[in-house]
Protein backbone atom coordinates (compact mmCIF):
# COMPACT_ATOMS: atom_id res chain seq x y z
CA UNK A 1 0.00 0.00 0.00
CA UNK A 2 1.59 3.63 -1.21
CA UNK A 3 2.61 5.73 1.85
CA UNK A 4 3.72 9.36 1.31
CA UNK A 5 5.47 11.17 3.48
CA UNK A 6 5.61 15.04 4.02
CA UNK A 7 7.77 16.94 6.08
CA UNK A 8 5.98 19.88 7.92
CA UNK A 9 8.29 22.80 9.70
CA UNK A 10 6.52 23.89 12.77
CA UNK A 11 5.72 27.56 12.06
CA UNK A 12 4.79 30.38 14.02
CA UNK A 13 1.68 31.13 13.04
CA UNK A 14 0.91 27.51 13.43
CA UNK A 15 1.25 27.80 17.25
CA UNK A 16 -0.82 29.54 20.14
CA UNK A 17 -0.18 31.09 22.99
CA UNK A 18 0.75 27.61 24.94
CA UNK A 19 3.83 27.37 21.95
CA UNK A 20 2.18 24.18 20.69
CA UNK A 21 0.35 23.76 17.37
CA UNK A 22 -3.37 25.11 17.47
CA UNK A 23 -4.97 21.66 16.97
CA UNK A 24 -7.19 22.93 14.09
CA UNK A 25 -3.75 23.34 11.89
CA UNK A 26 -3.20 19.62 12.07
CA UNK A 27 -6.27 19.00 10.31
CA UNK A 28 -5.02 21.78 7.77
CA UNK A 29 -1.79 19.67 7.76
CA UNK A 30 -3.51 16.62 6.74
CA UNK A 31 -6.23 17.98 4.33
CA UNK A 32 -2.18 19.09 2.19
CA UNK A 33 -1.30 15.32 2.92
CA UNK A 34 -4.46 13.73 1.13
CA UNK A 35 -3.64 16.06 -1.93
CA UNK A 36 -0.22 14.60 -1.90
CA UNK A 37 -1.13 11.29 -2.00
CA UNK A 38 -3.15 12.08 -5.11
CA UNK A 39 -0.26 14.30 -6.26
CA UNK A 40 2.17 10.90 -5.47
CA UNK A 41 0.11 8.97 -8.04
CA UNK A 42 0.25 11.16 -10.74
CA UNK A 43 -2.46 13.70 -9.85
CA UNK A 44 -2.31 17.19 -8.51
CA UNK A 45 -5.53 18.18 -6.50
CA UNK A 46 -6.47 21.03 -9.08
CA UNK A 47 -5.75 18.82 -12.27
CA UNK A 48 -7.73 15.73 -10.27
CA UNK A 49 -10.90 17.98 -10.08
CA UNK A 50 -10.27 18.71 -13.74
CA UNK A 51 -9.66 15.43 -15.61
CA UNK A 52 -12.40 13.74 -13.35
CA UNK A 53 -14.82 16.82 -13.73
CA UNK A 54 -15.89 16.57 -9.63
CA UNK A 55 -16.28 19.52 -7.07
CA UNK A 56 -14.04 18.34 -4.62
CA UNK A 57 -13.30 15.40 -2.27
CA UNK A 58 -15.38 16.93 0.97
CA UNK A 59 -15.01 14.91 4.34
CA UNK A 60 -17.98 13.48 5.80
CA UNK A 61 -15.89 12.50 8.90
CA UNK A 62 -12.34 13.87 10.09
CA UNK A 63 -10.81 12.86 13.63
CA UNK A 64 -7.74 13.13 15.49
CA UNK A 65 -5.86 11.23 18.54
CA UNK A 66 -3.39 14.13 19.89
CA UNK A 67 -0.71 12.40 22.09
CA UNK A 68 2.16 14.68 22.50
CA UNK A 69 2.05 18.48 21.59
CA UNK A 70 4.48 19.49 18.77
CA UNK A 71 6.35 23.29 19.12
CA UNK A 72 7.21 25.91 16.87
CA UNK A 73 10.33 25.22 15.20
CA UNK A 74 10.06 21.28 15.40
CA UNK A 75 10.24 19.50 11.85
CA UNK A 76 7.07 16.66 11.93
CA UNK A 77 6.95 14.06 9.13
CA UNK A 78 3.22 13.05 8.40
CA UNK A 79 2.83 9.02 7.12
CA UNK A 80 -0.37 9.11 4.73
CA UNK A 81 -2.24 5.81 3.17
CA UNK A 82 -5.95 4.88 1.78
CA UNK A 83 -6.73 1.83 3.40
CA UNK A 84 -9.96 1.46 2.28
CA UNK A 85 -11.81 2.43 -0.75
CA UNK A 86 -15.41 2.08 -1.26
CA UNK A 87 -17.48 2.66 -4.25
CA UNK A 88 -17.71 6.34 -3.69
CA UNK A 89 -15.92 7.43 -0.84
CA UNK A 90 -12.55 6.22 0.81
CA UNK A 91 -11.10 6.69 4.14
CA UNK A 92 -7.19 8.39 4.77
CA UNK A 93 -5.43 8.09 7.61
CA UNK A 94 -2.11 10.04 8.67
CA UNK A 95 0.46 9.75 11.17
CA UNK A 96 2.34 12.33 12.34
CA UNK A 97 6.01 11.85 13.79
CA UNK A 98 8.01 13.40 15.59
CA UNK A 99 11.25 11.33 15.50
CA UNK A 100 9.89 7.66 16.12
CA UNK A 101 7.32 8.90 18.22
CA UNK A 102 3.53 9.09 16.97
CA UNK A 103 2.63 12.29 17.90
CA UNK A 104 -0.88 12.66 16.41
CA UNK A 105 -3.03 10.47 14.32
CA UNK A 106 -5.63 11.28 11.69
CA UNK A 107 -8.19 9.86 10.28
CA UNK A 108 -10.38 11.08 7.33
CA UNK A 109 -13.62 9.79 5.64
CA UNK A 110 -14.10 11.41 2.31
CA UNK A 111 -16.65 11.14 -0.47
CA UNK A 112 -16.15 11.21 -4.46
CA UNK A 113 -18.12 14.60 -5.19
CA UNK A 114 -19.85 15.46 -8.40
CA UNK A 115 -21.70 18.54 -9.58
CA UNK A 116 -25.30 17.87 -8.44
CA UNK A 117 -27.29 18.14 -12.21
CA UNK A 118 -30.36 18.66 -10.50
CA UNK A 119 -29.23 21.31 -8.20
CA UNK A 120 -27.03 24.23 -9.24
CA UNK A 121 -24.14 24.38 -7.03
CA UNK A 122 -24.80 21.70 -5.44
CA UNK A 123 -23.31 18.04 -5.15
CA UNK A 124 -23.21 14.45 -4.91
CA UNK A 125 -21.19 11.52 -4.76
CA UNK A 126 -20.35 9.58 -7.61
CA UNK A 127 -18.47 6.12 -8.24
CA UNK A 128 -14.62 6.62 -8.07
CA UNK A 129 -13.08 6.00 -11.42
CA UNK A 130 -11.26 2.18 -12.26
CA UNK A 131 -8.49 4.73 -13.36
CA UNK A 132 -7.56 5.87 -9.92
CA UNK A 133 -8.00 2.47 -8.59
CA UNK A 134 -5.30 1.15 -11.24
CA UNK A 135 -3.28 4.13 -10.20
CA UNK A 136 -2.67 3.34 -6.33
CA UNK A 137 -2.61 -0.37 -7.45
CA UNK A 138 0.17 -0.13 -9.06
CA UNK A 139 2.18 2.77 -7.12
CA UNK B 1 -27.43 20.44 31.69
CA UNK B 2 -25.91 23.65 30.40
CA UNK B 3 -26.05 24.26 26.82
CA UNK B 4 -24.20 28.00 25.40
CA UNK B 5 -25.38 28.98 22.26
CA UNK B 6 -23.60 30.90 19.62
CA UNK B 7 -24.41 32.72 16.04
CA UNK B 8 -21.22 31.96 13.37
CA UNK B 9 -21.26 33.89 10.14
CA UNK B 10 -19.40 32.17 7.38
CA UNK B 11 -17.25 34.88 6.47
CA UNK B 12 -15.19 34.76 3.13
CA UNK B 13 -12.15 33.62 4.35
CA UNK B 14 -14.00 30.65 6.23
CA UNK B 15 -14.28 29.45 3.06
CA UNK B 16 -12.76 27.08 0.05
CA UNK B 17 -12.79 27.28 -3.54
CA UNK B 18 -16.09 24.94 -3.33
CA UNK B 19 -17.78 28.33 -1.65
CA UNK B 20 -18.02 25.84 1.47
CA UNK B 21 -16.80 25.98 4.85
CA UNK B 22 -12.56 24.27 4.87
CA UNK B 23 -13.26 21.71 7.32
CA UNK B 24 -10.09 22.54 9.78
CA UNK B 25 -12.27 25.66 10.47
CA UNK B 26 -15.01 24.19 11.78
CA UNK B 27 -12.24 23.13 14.71
CA UNK B 28 -11.72 26.81 15.23
CA UNK B 29 -15.33 27.57 15.79
CA UNK B 30 -15.54 24.79 17.53
CA UNK B 31 -12.69 25.81 20.18
CA UNK B 32 -14.23 28.83 20.66
CA UNK B 33 -17.50 27.44 21.54
CA UNK B 34 -15.49 25.63 24.00
CA UNK B 35 -13.95 28.71 25.41
CA UNK B 36 -17.70 30.31 25.51
CA UNK B 37 -19.02 27.72 27.88
CA UNK B 38 -16.76 28.49 30.13
CA UNK B 39 -17.45 31.91 29.85
CA UNK B 40 -21.11 31.29 30.50
CA UNK B 41 -20.10 30.19 33.89
CA UNK B 42 -17.98 33.23 34.60
CA UNK B 43 -14.50 32.24 33.46
CA UNK B 44 -13.15 33.70 30.27
CA UNK B 45 -10.61 31.34 28.70
CA UNK B 46 -7.66 34.00 30.05
CA UNK B 47 -8.84 34.39 33.24
CA UNK B 48 -9.36 30.59 33.53
CA UNK B 49 -6.23 30.11 33.14
CA UNK B 50 -5.04 32.67 35.49
CA UNK B 51 -7.64 32.03 38.30
CA UNK B 52 -6.76 28.15 38.34
CA UNK B 53 -3.25 28.72 37.18
CA UNK B 54 -3.48 26.05 34.15
CA UNK B 55 -1.19 25.82 30.94
CA UNK B 56 -4.66 25.19 29.05
CA UNK B 57 -6.84 22.87 28.56
CA UNK B 58 -5.33 20.84 25.00
CA UNK B 59 -7.16 17.95 23.00
CA UNK B 60 -6.64 14.40 23.53
CA UNK B 61 -9.22 13.72 20.80
CA UNK B 62 -11.48 15.78 18.25
CA UNK B 63 -13.78 14.51 16.34
CA UNK B 64 -16.23 16.19 13.59
CA UNK B 65 -19.14 14.90 11.60
CA UNK B 66 -19.96 16.46 8.33
CA UNK B 67 -23.72 16.65 7.44
CA UNK B 68 -24.39 19.19 5.48
CA UNK B 69 -21.75 21.88 3.87
CA UNK B 70 -21.88 25.30 5.40
CA UNK B 71 -21.78 28.48 2.40
CA UNK B 72 -20.38 31.48 2.34
CA UNK B 73 -22.85 34.05 3.45
CA UNK B 74 -25.05 31.74 5.78
CA UNK B 75 -25.43 32.12 9.81
CA UNK B 76 -25.15 29.02 12.10
CA UNK B 77 -25.87 28.50 15.44
CA UNK B 78 -23.51 26.15 17.59
CA UNK B 79 -24.80 24.77 20.26
CA UNK B 80 -22.10 23.29 22.81
CA UNK B 81 -22.84 21.29 26.00
CA UNK B 82 -19.98 19.63 28.36
CA UNK B 83 -21.82 15.87 28.30
CA UNK B 84 -19.19 14.29 31.01
CA UNK B 85 -16.81 15.09 33.55
CA UNK B 86 -13.80 13.15 34.74
CA UNK B 87 -11.19 13.69 37.03
CA UNK B 88 -8.98 15.99 35.13
CA UNK B 89 -10.37 15.69 32.19
CA UNK B 90 -13.90 16.02 30.29
CA UNK B 91 -16.05 15.84 26.97
CA UNK B 92 -17.47 18.57 25.09
CA UNK B 93 -20.12 18.16 22.42
CA UNK B 94 -21.04 20.88 19.67
CA UNK B 95 -23.64 20.60 17.25
CA UNK B 96 -24.22 23.31 14.57
CA UNK B 97 -27.41 24.33 12.97
CA UNK B 98 -28.33 25.73 9.49
CA UNK B 99 -32.28 26.02 10.74
CA UNK B 100 -33.12 22.99 11.92
CA UNK B 101 -30.52 20.95 10.42
CA UNK B 102 -27.74 19.34 12.03
CA UNK B 103 -25.14 20.38 9.76
CA UNK B 104 -21.71 19.38 11.94
CA UNK B 105 -21.40 17.31 15.13
CA UNK B 106 -18.02 18.15 16.86
CA UNK B 107 -16.65 15.87 19.62
CA UNK B 108 -13.88 17.34 22.18
CA UNK B 109 -12.06 15.79 24.62
CA UNK B 110 -10.26 17.96 26.60
CA UNK B 111 -7.82 17.92 29.53
CA UNK B 112 -7.12 19.95 32.29
CA UNK B 113 -3.64 20.94 32.14
CA UNK B 114 -1.12 22.04 34.94
CA UNK B 115 2.56 23.47 34.20
CA UNK B 116 4.79 20.08 35.17
CA UNK B 117 7.03 21.21 37.96
CA UNK B 118 9.41 18.77 36.84
CA UNK B 119 10.03 19.73 33.16
CA UNK B 120 9.75 23.17 32.57
CA UNK B 121 7.56 24.68 29.45
CA UNK B 122 5.85 20.71 30.10
CA UNK B 123 2.25 20.04 30.97
CA UNK B 124 0.35 17.31 33.11
CA UNK B 125 -3.41 16.23 34.04
CA UNK B 126 -4.79 17.77 37.02
CA UNK B 127 -7.64 17.47 38.86
CA UNK B 128 -10.39 19.55 37.45
CA UNK B 129 -11.05 22.15 40.36
CA UNK B 130 -14.69 21.23 42.50
CA UNK B 131 -15.52 24.90 42.20
CA UNK B 132 -15.73 24.80 38.24
CA UNK B 133 -17.86 21.67 38.59
CA UNK B 134 -20.08 23.61 40.94
CA UNK B 135 -20.36 26.44 38.85
CA UNK B 136 -21.41 24.03 36.14
CA UNK B 137 -23.50 22.23 38.16
CA UNK B 138 -25.81 25.18 39.14
CA UNK B 139 -25.69 26.98 36.05
CA UNK C 1 -19.52 59.16 6.18
CA UNK C 2 -20.77 56.15 7.41
CA UNK C 3 -18.54 54.30 10.48
CA UNK C 4 -19.36 50.64 10.45
CA UNK C 5 -18.47 49.46 14.30
CA UNK C 6 -17.68 45.80 14.85
CA UNK C 7 -16.49 44.16 18.37
CA UNK C 8 -13.89 41.08 17.76
CA UNK C 9 -12.90 38.91 20.73
CA UNK C 10 -9.35 37.73 20.88
CA UNK C 11 -9.93 34.20 20.57
CA UNK C 12 -7.09 31.99 21.41
CA UNK C 13 -6.39 30.67 17.76
CA UNK C 14 -5.88 34.22 16.92
CA UNK C 15 -2.63 34.21 18.79
CA UNK C 16 0.88 33.47 18.64
CA UNK C 17 3.35 32.05 21.12
CA UNK C 18 3.77 35.54 22.13
CA UNK C 19 0.70 35.39 23.69
CA UNK C 20 -0.77 38.12 21.28
CA UNK C 21 -2.52 38.55 17.87
CA UNK C 22 -0.80 36.72 14.60
CA UNK C 23 -0.30 39.57 12.21
CA UNK C 24 -1.92 37.94 9.23
CA UNK C 25 -5.23 38.19 11.57
CA UNK C 26 -5.67 41.25 11.42
CA UNK C 27 -6.09 41.61 8.09
CA UNK C 28 -8.46 38.99 8.23
CA UNK C 29 -10.48 40.81 10.98
CA UNK C 30 -10.40 43.75 8.72
CA UNK C 31 -11.72 41.47 5.53
CA UNK C 32 -14.63 40.95 7.65
CA UNK C 33 -15.16 44.58 8.43
CA UNK C 34 -15.43 45.25 4.87
CA UNK C 35 -17.79 43.08 4.54
CA UNK C 36 -19.36 43.98 7.22
CA UNK C 37 -19.73 48.08 6.03
CA UNK C 38 -21.35 46.85 3.12
CA UNK C 39 -23.62 45.01 5.24
CA UNK C 40 -24.41 48.15 6.37
CA UNK C 41 -25.95 49.85 4.14
CA UNK C 42 -28.13 46.29 2.83
CA UNK C 43 -25.88 44.20 1.13
CA UNK C 44 -24.56 41.32 2.73
CA UNK C 45 -21.71 40.30 1.23
CA UNK C 46 -22.60 36.94 -0.54
CA UNK C 47 -26.08 38.93 -2.04
CA UNK C 48 -23.42 41.67 -3.34
CA UNK C 49 -21.73 39.17 -5.68
CA UNK C 50 -24.83 37.81 -7.32
CA UNK C 51 -26.99 41.05 -7.10
CA UNK C 52 -23.87 42.86 -9.15
CA UNK C 53 -22.92 40.01 -10.76
CA UNK C 54 -19.06 40.80 -9.88
CA UNK C 55 -16.71 38.15 -9.42
CA UNK C 56 -15.44 39.88 -6.32
CA UNK C 57 -14.17 42.82 -4.24
CA UNK C 58 -10.24 41.88 -4.55
CA UNK C 59 -7.34 43.62 -3.00
CA UNK C 60 -4.91 45.40 -4.84
CA UNK C 61 -3.06 46.92 -1.99
CA UNK C 62 -3.32 45.79 1.90
CA UNK C 63 -1.37 47.63 4.96
CA UNK C 64 -0.99 48.09 8.28
CA UNK C 65 0.41 49.85 11.05
CA UNK C 66 0.85 47.76 14.46
CA UNK C 67 0.98 50.43 17.46
CA UNK C 68 -0.21 47.96 20.32
CA UNK C 69 -0.30 44.40 20.86
CA UNK C 70 -3.64 42.85 21.68
CA UNK C 71 -3.64 39.90 23.56
CA UNK C 72 -5.61 36.89 24.52
CA UNK C 73 -9.20 37.03 25.68
CA UNK C 74 -9.45 40.78 24.89
CA UNK C 75 -12.19 42.41 23.22
CA UNK C 76 -10.98 44.97 20.70
CA UNK C 77 -13.34 47.54 18.81
CA UNK C 78 -12.60 48.20 14.56
CA UNK C 79 -14.23 50.90 12.87
CA UNK C 80 -14.28 50.84 9.53
CA UNK C 81 -14.85 53.62 6.82
CA UNK C 82 -14.82 54.15 3.00
CA UNK C 83 -12.86 57.38 2.55
CA UNK C 84 -12.82 57.14 -1.07
CA UNK C 85 -14.65 56.00 -4.29
CA UNK C 86 -13.05 55.58 -7.77
CA UNK C 87 -14.62 54.46 -10.89
CA UNK C 88 -13.37 51.05 -10.43
CA UNK C 89 -12.11 51.05 -7.26
CA UNK C 90 -12.52 51.90 -3.49
CA UNK C 91 -10.38 52.97 -0.42
CA UNK C 92 -11.31 50.94 2.95
CA UNK C 93 -9.88 52.31 6.51
CA UNK C 94 -9.98 50.27 9.60
CA UNK C 95 -9.25 51.90 13.09
CA UNK C 96 -8.86 48.88 15.48
CA UNK C 97 -9.20 50.15 19.03
CA UNK C 98 -8.28 48.99 22.76
CA UNK C 99 -10.71 51.21 24.62
CA UNK C 100 -9.53 54.64 23.48
CA UNK C 101 -5.98 53.89 21.98
CA UNK C 102 -5.81 53.13 18.61
CA UNK C 103 -4.00 50.10 18.72
CA UNK C 104 -3.95 48.75 14.90
CA UNK C 105 -4.64 51.27 11.59
CA UNK C 106 -5.36 49.58 7.92
CA UNK C 107 -5.68 50.55 4.81
CA UNK C 108 -7.17 48.63 1.90
CA UNK C 109 -7.45 49.44 -1.99
CA UNK C 110 -10.35 46.65 -3.61
CA UNK C 111 -10.88 46.59 -6.89
CA UNK C 112 -14.65 45.82 -8.18
CA UNK C 113 -14.71 42.97 -9.73
CA UNK C 114 -16.55 41.05 -13.00
CA UNK C 115 -15.92 38.00 -14.55
CA UNK C 116 -13.79 38.39 -17.61
CA UNK C 117 -16.15 37.11 -20.62
CA UNK C 118 -12.94 37.15 -22.73
CA UNK C 119 -11.11 34.72 -20.20
CA UNK C 120 -13.18 32.07 -18.36
CA UNK C 121 -12.69 31.87 -14.97
CA UNK C 122 -10.25 35.38 -15.60
CA UNK C 123 -11.34 38.74 -14.23
CA UNK C 124 -11.44 42.26 -14.92
CA UNK C 125 -12.18 45.59 -13.36
CA UNK C 126 -15.80 47.15 -14.37
CA UNK C 127 -17.43 50.55 -12.75
CA UNK C 128 -18.56 50.53 -9.57
CA UNK C 129 -22.67 50.82 -9.36
CA UNK C 130 -24.60 54.54 -8.99
CA UNK C 131 -26.91 52.18 -7.22
CA UNK C 132 -24.37 51.38 -4.23
CA UNK C 133 -22.56 54.70 -4.23
CA UNK C 134 -26.80 56.11 -3.76
CA UNK C 135 -26.43 53.65 -0.62
CA UNK C 136 -23.49 54.59 1.02
CA UNK C 137 -23.92 58.71 0.19
CA UNK C 138 -27.58 58.25 1.88
CA UNK C 139 -26.71 55.84 5.08
CA UNK D 1 22.90 41.39 -0.01
CA UNK D 2 21.33 37.91 1.21
CA UNK D 3 18.73 36.24 -0.49
CA UNK D 4 16.41 33.74 0.52
CA UNK D 5 13.97 31.61 -1.46
CA UNK D 6 11.27 29.74 -1.24
CA UNK D 7 8.59 27.63 -3.20
CA UNK D 8 5.10 27.55 -1.79
CA UNK D 9 2.48 25.50 -3.07
CA UNK D 10 -0.95 27.21 -2.93
CA UNK D 11 -3.36 25.04 -1.31
CA UNK D 12 -6.90 24.41 -1.26
CA UNK D 13 -7.08 25.39 2.40
CA UNK D 14 -5.09 28.76 1.60
CA UNK D 15 -7.87 29.79 -1.22
CA UNK D 16 -10.95 31.78 -1.04
CA UNK D 17 -14.60 30.87 -3.11
CA UNK D 18 -13.24 33.14 -5.91
CA UNK D 19 -10.66 29.69 -6.06
CA UNK D 20 -7.27 32.57 -5.36
CA UNK D 21 -5.42 33.05 -2.71
CA UNK D 22 -7.36 34.98 0.79
CA UNK D 23 -4.82 37.77 0.83
CA UNK D 24 -3.96 37.65 4.67
CA UNK D 25 -2.40 34.21 3.71
CA UNK D 26 0.19 36.04 1.60
CA UNK D 27 1.10 37.86 4.85
CA UNK D 28 1.44 33.97 6.87
CA UNK D 29 3.52 32.80 3.88
CA UNK D 30 5.74 36.61 3.89
CA UNK D 31 6.27 35.51 8.20
CA UNK D 32 7.76 32.62 7.13
CA UNK D 33 9.96 33.89 4.57
CA UNK D 34 11.19 35.95 7.26
CA UNK D 35 11.74 33.22 9.50
CA UNK D 36 13.37 31.51 6.61
CA UNK D 37 16.43 33.93 5.82
CA UNK D 38 17.31 34.12 9.31
CA UNK D 39 17.58 30.36 9.42
CA UNK D 40 19.65 31.52 6.08
CA UNK D 41 22.28 32.10 8.18
CA UNK D 42 21.95 29.26 11.16
CA UNK D 43 19.46 30.77 13.06
CA UNK D 44 16.00 28.91 13.32
CA UNK D 45 13.58 31.25 14.63
CA UNK D 46 12.68 29.24 17.52
CA UNK D 47 16.78 29.09 18.55
CA UNK D 48 16.70 32.87 17.68
CA UNK D 49 14.56 33.94 20.38
CA UNK D 50 16.50 31.53 22.96
CA UNK D 51 19.96 32.63 21.92
CA UNK D 52 19.09 36.39 22.21
CA UNK D 53 16.98 36.08 24.80
CA UNK D 54 14.52 38.01 22.50
CA UNK D 55 10.40 38.09 22.64
CA UNK D 56 9.99 38.11 19.19
CA UNK D 57 10.26 40.35 16.12
CA UNK D 58 6.94 41.75 15.91
CA UNK D 59 5.97 43.92 13.33
CA UNK D 60 4.61 47.94 13.37
CA UNK D 61 4.04 47.81 9.49
CA UNK D 62 3.41 45.48 6.86
CA UNK D 63 2.19 45.90 3.58
CA UNK D 64 1.25 44.19 -0.03
CA UNK D 65 0.61 45.09 -3.38
CA UNK D 66 -1.54 42.37 -4.96
CA UNK D 67 -0.53 42.62 -8.75
CA UNK D 68 -1.86 39.30 -10.27
CA UNK D 69 -3.98 36.69 -7.94
CA UNK D 70 -2.47 33.06 -7.51
CA UNK D 71 -4.78 30.22 -7.74
CA UNK D 72 -5.46 26.71 -6.35
CA UNK D 73 -2.30 24.44 -7.24
CA UNK D 74 0.27 27.07 -8.74
CA UNK D 75 3.55 26.88 -7.00
CA UNK D 76 5.17 30.16 -6.62
CA UNK D 77 8.42 31.34 -5.48
CA UNK D 78 8.91 33.98 -2.66
CA UNK D 79 12.52 35.74 -2.89
CA UNK D 80 13.02 37.56 0.08
CA UNK D 81 15.80 40.15 1.39
CA UNK D 82 16.84 42.11 4.53
CA UNK D 83 17.16 45.57 2.35
CA UNK D 84 17.43 48.16 5.40
CA UNK D 85 18.41 47.38 9.15
CA UNK D 86 18.53 50.06 11.85
CA UNK D 87 19.65 49.86 15.78
CA UNK D 88 16.61 47.74 17.12
CA UNK D 89 14.30 46.84 13.96
CA UNK D 90 14.70 46.04 10.24
CA UNK D 91 13.06 46.19 6.88
CA UNK D 92 12.18 43.05 5.30
CA UNK D 93 11.21 43.33 0.94
CA UNK D 94 9.44 39.58 -0.23
CA UNK D 95 8.81 39.58 -4.07
CA UNK D 96 6.36 36.12 -4.85
CA UNK D 97 7.12 35.39 -8.28
CA UNK D 98 4.70 33.13 -10.63
CA UNK D 99 7.55 32.51 -12.85
CA UNK D 100 9.10 35.24 -14.74
CA UNK D 101 6.07 37.30 -13.06
CA UNK D 102 5.94 39.24 -9.68
CA UNK D 103 2.79 38.45 -8.57
CA UNK D 104 2.90 40.42 -5.24
CA UNK D 105 5.26 42.40 -3.06
CA UNK D 106 5.56 42.61 0.47
CA UNK D 107 7.46 44.66 3.19
CA UNK D 108 7.40 44.78 6.90
CA UNK D 109 8.97 46.90 9.46
CA UNK D 110 9.95 44.53 11.94
CA UNK D 111 11.25 45.39 15.89
CA UNK D 112 13.37 43.30 17.46
CA UNK D 113 11.76 43.01 21.15
CA UNK D 114 13.05 42.27 24.21
CA UNK D 115 11.07 41.48 27.52
CA UNK D 116 10.75 44.45 29.36
CA UNK D 117 11.98 44.52 33.01
CA UNK D 118 9.76 46.87 33.83
CA UNK D 119 6.48 45.26 33.00
CA UNK D 120 6.15 41.54 33.21
CA UNK D 121 4.79 40.11 29.72
CA UNK D 122 5.54 43.71 28.34
CA UNK D 123 7.75 43.86 25.45
CA UNK D 124 10.85 46.53 24.47
CA UNK D 125 12.55 47.64 21.61
CA UNK D 126 16.39 46.57 22.18
CA UNK D 127 19.66 46.85 20.06
CA UNK D 128 20.43 44.41 17.41
CA UNK D 129 23.11 42.39 18.43
CA UNK D 130 26.26 43.00 16.37
CA UNK D 131 26.87 39.24 16.10
CA UNK D 132 23.53 38.90 13.93
CA UNK D 133 24.51 42.21 11.50
CA UNK D 134 27.83 40.27 11.14
CA UNK D 135 25.98 36.88 9.92
CA UNK D 136 23.96 38.76 7.23
CA UNK D 137 27.44 41.00 5.99
CA UNK D 138 29.15 37.69 5.45
CA UNK D 139 26.62 35.56 4.30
Amino acid sequence: MLTATRTVRIEWGDCDPAGIVFFPRYFEFFDRCTAGIFEAVGYRKSELLKTFDIAGIPLVEARANFLSPSKFGEDVVIHTTIPEWKRSSFKVHHRLMKGDELAVEGFETRVWAGHDPQRPGGIRARPIPQELFERFRHA
